[in-house]
């Protein structure tokens, strides 16, 4: 499994992505979900991607050979807007499941991948879209300014406590951090590092971008942090109407 | 769809349900999802209930009947430990569902149950099962002391960082609270109000019983001390080593 969020705030876009990927669980391993690409100066593009690893490998190949062939009918370079790119890579992504359909489908293996498309390109509005495996794709919205893929549940209910458009930047990463955290938690296939990327809206290139381990004292001190506010906030519930508040 | 947690710890059980049903989006009503029965003065049985409603309502009649009917096989007064009783109902599950299968597949309708029985029996220790719709059983465990039927995910980070079997009562029932909570934000399928129970070992009868109405000025208070607790926790993590510490 996976889970990889996208957040949409004034300010600019977070991504954030687990990096374990598994084939039954007796063979783990890791790898990068986020991919950054800059396929020309007038725009970052940040891909994201659930589901097949195979499928997900063959489009970022596919998606890079079309831009370095100069005969491509289309490549990342295309469109003003950045929903243009969005139904490229939706085509590019259908077709790479299409090649292999048949064979997988004969295996009872699903070749599916979910994506995440974000970034900005100049004169358009900073944006995430969700691409579906068929290739269509939905975008955030103000009352909802993030998109998952994977294993959504278990850290959503934080985002929609906390995230809302005037979110911070830095704000939103440590919210993608929380979201990231229980997850992992309570699904052995979610795990570390995790990427981080945060673009800050008309800059055309990742304002920050970084691996986390979970070993090191930056998460170490985040996650003890984060457990002691749960544990304060917990303390902080009012007693039932059956108990004595002096003796809670 | 449903959320129902229990919680085993050592000074008793917890219990918590939704009461919210739904035959697709367009018939949404109320429904209890929590039975108590004292069917003999040695025993308190709580059951919560999971899956199709006409199952649940078929299986609550034919245990109530069956417990009248002094010429039934079993009832629920058999047996000197409730995995005996876990057995039973099980059993009674899976000939209700078998009952329908036929007619409800033609339909492509699914008629399963999860259950999640828990109590205690005069001699043997309190306990709470969950069973599935084949009839078989899982109990909790230390290191889960807590079991969850339906809609599972939302409610469960905070389950597995504050739930120790040495957490108190009022704090498990707290916590299942918050557990529901999470879920009834994130599924508009799990809904109020919720029923909670409370049982104290060895008093073979509930402690506490009672339905929550979110609207409640205990519910309102409780819900907005959660939120401010968790703003809290938000707003004390630490600052990436990018940014400047003086201005978060």
């Amino acid at each position: 499994m996976t889970y990889c969020v996208a957040m949409k705030v004034e300010s600019g876009l977070v991504f954030a992505a687990d990096t374990r990927t598994n084939a039954g669980v007796d063979y783990v391993t890791a790898y990068g979900k986020m991919h950054v690409f800059t396929p020309s100066e007038d725009r970052l593009l940040v891909l994201l991607s659930a589901g097949s690893l195979a499928t997900t490998q063959e489009l970022i190949d596919t998606l890079k050979r079309e831009l370095a062939n100069p005969d491509s009918e289309g490549d990342l370079t295309q469109g003003q807007q950045l929903f243009e790119v969005a139904q490229y890579v939706g085509s590019v992504s259908t077709r790479v499941q299409d090649r292999h359909r048949e064979a997988l489908s004969a295996s009872g293996v699903n070749g599916e991948v979910s994506l995440i498309l974000g970034g900005q390109i100049r004169g358009d509005e900073p944006e995430i879209f969700h691409i579906y495996p068929q290739g269509n794709y939905i975008h955030a919205s103000n009352q909802t300014p993030y998109l998952q893929i994977g294993e959504s549940k278990y850290g959503k209910p934080m985002l929609d406590r906390v995230l809302r458009p005037g979110t911070t930047l830095n704000d939103a990463a440590r919210l993608a951090l929380v979201s990231l955290d229980a997850t992992m938690r309570s699904n052995v296939s979610v795990g570390p590092p995790f990427d981080l990327a945060v673009y800050e809206r008309d800059a055309l290139s990742l304002t920050r971008n970084a691996r986390l381990e979970v070993d090191s004292q930056f998460y170490r001190d985040f996650r003890a942090a984060w457990e002691r506010g749960l544990k304060a906030a917990f303390n902080g519930l009012p007693p039932f109407d059956w108990e004595d508040p002096a003796s809670t």
